[in-house]
């Protein structure tokens, strides 16, 4: 890629302190790639180079950059450079800052925003976090139903510089309720003295602004847009919604949702740019509940302690069979959260799923029970230390207990996303840790319960 | 939603096989609505309402719909029908029917579309899979730098019509390379007399068409743009990726490392299409492989037989000990394959990683090896039937190996992801069951060892 090449020469640049050098070589940099390099450096150099780059820019770069170092730069930045950048973002990239500042900032930025965007920018800070209103952006284009194409056109050329994209127009009535989106191709290719209504069919998606992000990511995909308009609750447009934002949430939620599956709190930034602390803190607390959890499995072994003792073999299979279990519950577990989230299934279909995971836990649990039964003879022969009953009363308690784990695990790993779900929680909670752990306690029941069963009077 | 709305209508209207009133309802609902509600109807009766929709309209709803019901459908279309979907369909939605196709239905598929269009779509399907070339479309509008802008706008609105965007613009030069983008605002905002050369910077990014498909979600969510340009090696221009269909790639991309870090096959089609039996077979393969892995613990067990035999105590703890490992080792796991693929760290950075993660495994190590102690210790006294000393040392022995073990859960988590990127695998092969089981193993190494120090002489 093009800034593994310009990358030595900015450093060398750096280094010799060359800033006309410096300014020369990053006007033809895309601001991204600017925005990875200053990454690297402390901030007070990159404060520096933030002062060679044109506003426009400038404000491009700030926008790129995680908002860790973002914080860190508006620290250091004077009042001048402060409010170049700030007034130089995007509605939607100015709330995104805002949403991160620390107290003793968030006044300083306000003030170095022009006053007629405060205002637009504290509504827009009004809309729930995670909420439609805080990603979308009021640069859009709209016009009226009665204008003529020609008007309409003047319309766009006037304003169309600044609207984040000019593929969709949207149609407002007298009150700037949303009532149609255009396609722009359709406005070139007619006559400049028909009227916006001609054009007209009167069929739209649009999100609300307190729909919740994820919706807009959903929609967007499903609906195939570069853009989506957001309405009110009384249908007023007050904003839209672009494609390129939404892969940026679309990727955050993921990353949030494959935290919560592997058993921990969601980062509040990048892993790159999380302290070492400041991940341990994030992972700790599920750490020890799941320990604490494991209690569960110290009291159910205890409780079987004495037929641990007379047949110590047994202690051998648990690891083997517990995690066996938690194999088939974590891959139940991700199915159905992942369908969940990408809705292609929905929390009123347990009762289909529920079907289907007996069936498919039946069938893996008889598979590698019957597996499970040939190797432990085989393994009990080649050691030779049973007798042959026993061996094969063994041999069939894995091979069960392999049975009734795998299913157990199959049904709480696909059944424990839609209980969450019902209790309005996340269903990524249902974590493979999690269900490892619950699989961990009952597996050891069932193993000894079989054990009882089968062994009493041979082994035990 | 409005599809929750129409769909008991839609219903009646079907059971009752009115289709005139069916054809009027279908005229006001969006496609991917169509599509939603044809997935759960048979297939001849789909292909019924099918005949009901508009040409352009039956193309949409077709290719919103998963590959498995489009594949279902084609099957039972007639050649007038297959072929009214098939030329409506946007040259990208063609390719990815076509590479879904089994055998004898991709002639009869291809002889359905209109000979100019063939070439194109062979052209296309001789990219790679999963390659850009696969995702781009033809369907741009070109310039070239020595037009006016006037000539431009002309080109534009016979061309624009069948675009996918116009947003963007591509200049290129007599030989078809590509050597600008513009925005059409620019050109709008443009002295109709003036030049394409006047608006230039020779400034842009392109996708190469070799690119992996993850490329362009990477850089599309990069550089903010709702279409990227694709150039074939000479860096001539052959199509664009729009950021609506990289929001589905970046979907599917998602979904599928979220199967893998569940330790299972990646699935052909979303799990509400896939058989039970299908089901099975993606998911039986690693289960066998994870239980044989199994086998390690059990023959590591075996090998502590006496040891087990003379502190039946010991055995209690190992569900809890091991789990420990494999939770940490799967948070690590997954914060390692996420950050690796959303670029938030890159496979040479591995050294780094190495020390935060040797750190804060140490630090949980520590802290769970505590609360370990403590609650062993008070476990012990509260079942009051050990002697002080050896319920202190076993306590000591829990405490170290849950140190020991969520270390190695620690670092194993974290650089299995980059021993895989080092031989060319997915790093999301590095499931949380595959650390557990490695964790399991070790795990019961280490608790061991640090019993026989710790013990020999009091409870040994």
């Amino acid at each position: 890629m093009f800034v593994q090449l310009i990358k030595p020469e900015f450093e060398e640049l750096i280094e010799a302190k060359d800033w006309v050098a410096l300014k020369e070589v990053l006007n033809d940099v895309p601001s991204a790639d600017i925005a990875d390099m200053l990454l690297e450096l402390p901030g007070d150099i990159a404060v520096v180079v933030f002062r060679l780059l044109k506003k426009p820019i400038a404000a491009d770069v700030f926008a790129e950059m995680p908002s860790s170092k973002g914080v860190e730069l508006l620290e250091l930045f004077n009042k001048q450079q402060l409010s170049d950048v700030m007034v130089n973002l995007e509605p939607d990239e100015q709330v995104s800052i805002l949403e991160e500042l620390p107290g003793h900032l968030t006044q300083r930025v306000m003030n170095s925003i022009r006053p007629e965007d405060q205002r637009q920018l504290k509504k827009l800070l009004g809309y729930p976090e995670e909420s439609v209103g805080r990603l979308m952006t009021p640069r859009y284009v709209k016009v009226k139903s009665d204008w003529t194409i020609s008007r309409s056109m003047a319309h766009i050329r006037n304003f169309g510089e600044t609207a984040e994209t000019i593929n969709v127009i949207y149609v407002v009535d007298e009150t700037e309720h949303l009532i149609d989106d255009l396609r722009i191709t359709h406005l070139i290719l007619a006559d400049p003295d028909d009227h916006i209504e001609s054009l007209m069919d009167r069929s739209f998606e649009a999100l609300s602004v307190y729909d919740d992000q994820e919706e807009a990511v959903k929609m967007l995909a499903k609906y195939d847009r570069v853009a989506l308009p957001v309405v009110d609750s009384d249908g007023v447009l007050v904003g839209i919604v672009t494609a390129d934002d939404v892969i940026d949430v679309a990727e955050e939620e993921t990353t949030e949702d494959m935290q919560k599956m592997a058993g921990m709190e969601v980062l509040d930034d990048y892993y790159s740019q999380t302290t070492v602390f400041g991940m341990v803190k994030k992972r700790v607390r599920w750490l020890i509940l799941l320990f604490v959890g494991q209690m569960l499995t110290v009291t159910a072994m205890s409780s079987y302690e004495s037929v641990l003792a007379s047949a110590v073999l047994l202690s051998v299979f648990i690891p083997m069979i517990i995690s066996s279990g938690g194999n088939s519950g974590s891959q139940a577990a991700t199915l159905i959260i992942r369908a969940l989230a990408t809705d292609d299934i929905d929390s009123s279909d347990w009762p289909k799923i529920l079907k289907r995971e007996v069936m498919s836990g039946l069938m893996l649990g008889s598979l590698i029970g019957i597996i499970g039964v040939v190797i432990t003879f085989a393994w009990g022969v080649f050691q030779g230390e049973m007798m042959d009953q026993a061996l094969f009363l063994t041999s069939l308690t894995i091979g069960l207990s392999l049975l009734g784990v795998i299913l157990f695990g199959n049904l709480s790993g696909s059944m424990l996303p839609f209980i969450l779900t019902k209790f309005n929680l996340d269903p990524a909670v249902t974590s493979a840790p999690f269900v490892a752990t619950l699989v961990d306690v009952t597996g050891i029941i069932i193993y000894f319960s079989i054990a009882i069963l089968l062994l009493s009077g041979t082994l035990l």
